[in-house]
């Protein structure tokens, strides 16, 4: 063709989790909540009219941002509604990258960061986490315009303290986003830290820990000063009038929140428990998957198998994630057959 | 805070048309349709269930792909879904355009494309309508990576002719985006030319005809091979199931589509009659506004007496638009009480 600019000509993309569309599928490999939203986020779905429809959303969402904001404790004009957290970070590249302006982040981590730091065309520093995921210590020094930190990490489900992110975000010249996607499973966050680091931006997720993943809806938490220049990058309606509904009406709904995400942690120590009985190394984790190690086992083959029962995990064919598969806390169900069909296929 | 890349730092940011809160105004300043989206879209909103926002949704939303693609004669590969026509214009210029690789439009048009470019730092070839707003003949000789029409134009409301885009397109060595947001308005589209020319991508948006302004849907139509590109630079998850469904159910009721589009083309002949009657200057519009002219009068001053009256229509404070108003073509009351406050101002 030649009518694409050469990154975007040479990019292979961002290839998503797999999607069944069967519905009798154990789908563990996106790391959606198995519990649905809050009932009240449901209602206000029921209560949509046409004229929210017919008109244009709110630009800003200012709706959710005053929610959110009371829910982490901040000034309203501290939080930008995004398009789920993927469309911040894709604002942020826009932000602070380009050829002159690399990002820096630990490895291994999401995978969608190198697709996003190529069509920007900005040079990559990705600094290899050790084996116990621990901060890489080289990543202060770097001088980059970005440090993204995921965590709780994907695909590793381990969690950086909070203390080591606030040395972080003051050794850094330039903006440290932590990607919290996953933190609502955690037993701490980075909120805090946004009053003293005008550099730090937080990504969250309602797709997680409030069951939204189908309506797209994240939002970052930061400093005016950076909530301002990052608007002036997203698209000027990013987030739709039902979106913005549900997910206010789902975080002003914290004991419910609460309950959902205490069921998938109970769930997730069960798993691991069990998988560690199996054999699997399982590390802690604080997301709502774990990363189950097979030691000489072939991760792929037994993903292979799963897949023909029906039940889709989460393979990644990258170094060190090779004996490895990243499963989604399930329901009991879910979880109990997953457990059977590996239990099947390791004594084959 | 020197923390943004300079053409951040420096961009003012794209302001939208001013979304009052208040629900007893007459809105005619963001060319929403005033008549309200087809009940079949919105019975299935009332059906959505827990598991649809649970889940992902599907990352290419095949259901409206489908349904696109029959509507247009073409093959669903042919279709891409956006998050809103500006979602397409934001992937079309990361896709096409970079320092080296410059966009051109002929000028006055729709307001985004400068920030748009001003965002991905590419220079930018304006090339004035003469006053009729015919098709500037230097467009074809620009040599760009992008040249954008909107067609419709916005905010003239005029219309150029297939055949003279599709000359340009064949004369074009980039890619030819047919910005055709309005054209549900108008007499003709660009669809057929897409078989012609595999550098041509038509943009379609479900906020103006369809009345989904509130759910963010656009889509593009285009070969499957530039299709195909412009998927890597999306967003992995776009669009999000609830609009998904909606559009899709919308987009399958062309007997309501039809219809409503219908009545907006008999507004628009009797607002367009009527302001003529009062004075002012008002070509012939293929979309839902109409560009009102008022020769020597202050427009701005006018826009101002209208917002004193809750009624909001469209000022652009740009060279060749400063002597006229964009209103939206509204219901006939909407239309009527706008007639009667212009009116009242002239008359004072």
């Amino acid at each position: 063709m030649g009518y694409f600019r050469e990154n975007v000509e040479k990019a292979e993309g961002y290839e998503p989790g797999f999607q069944p569309k069967q519905a009798d599928v154990v789908k563990l490999n996106t790391n959606e909540n198995p519990y649905p939203p809050s009932p009240k986020a449901m209602r206000i779905l029921a209560e949509i009219g046409p004229e929210q429809l017919r008109r244009y959303p709110d630009p800003i969402g200012d709706a959710f941002r005053r929610a959110a904001a009371k829910v982490n404790g901040v000034q309203p004009d501290c939080i930008m509604c995004c398009n789920g957290g993927d469309d911040l970070l894709a604002i942020a590249f826009k932000a602070f990258c380009d050829e002159s302006r690399p990002v820096a982040y630990p490895v291994p981590t999401y995978s969608l960061y190198p697709v996003l730091a190529n069509l920007q065309n900005c040079s990559v520093i990705e600094i290899p986490f050790d084996d116990e995921f621990n901060l890489p210590a080289r990543l202060a020094g770097t001088d980059v315009a970005l440090t993204i930190v995921c965590n709780p990490n994907a695909p590793s489900g381990t969690f950086v303290s909070i203390s080591e992110l606030a040395s972080l975000a003051d050794e850094l010249t330039g903006v440290l986003l932590v990607d919290e996607a996953y933190v609502d499973f955690a037993e701490d966050n980075c909120t805090a830290l946004v009053n003293d680091f005008n550099n730090l931006i937080v990504l969250r997720s309602m797709s997680k820990g409030y069951s939204l993943a189908g309506i797209r809806f994240g939002y970052a938490i930061a400093q005016p000063d950076l909530i301002a220049g990052l608007m002036k990058v997203k698209d000027s309606y990013n987030v739709d009038a039902v979106a913005i509904a549900a997910a206010t009406a789902a975080i002003e709904d914290q004991q419910y929140f609460r309950a959902n995400v205490e069921k998938v942690k109970v769930g997730r120590r069960e798993l691991g428990e069990q998988l560690r009985q199996l054999g699997f190394e399982v590390a802690d984790s604080a997301a709502n998957f774990v990363l189950a190690g097979c030691g000489n086992c072939k991760a792929g083959e037994i993903y292979d198998k799963l897949v023909q029962r029906n039940i889709f995990v989460r393979y990644f064919d990258l170094p060190g994630l090779r004996d490895k598969l990243r499963i989604t806390v399930g329901t009991e169900e879910q979880n109990r057959k997953l457990l059977s069909a590996l239990k099947a296929i390791l004594s084959e």
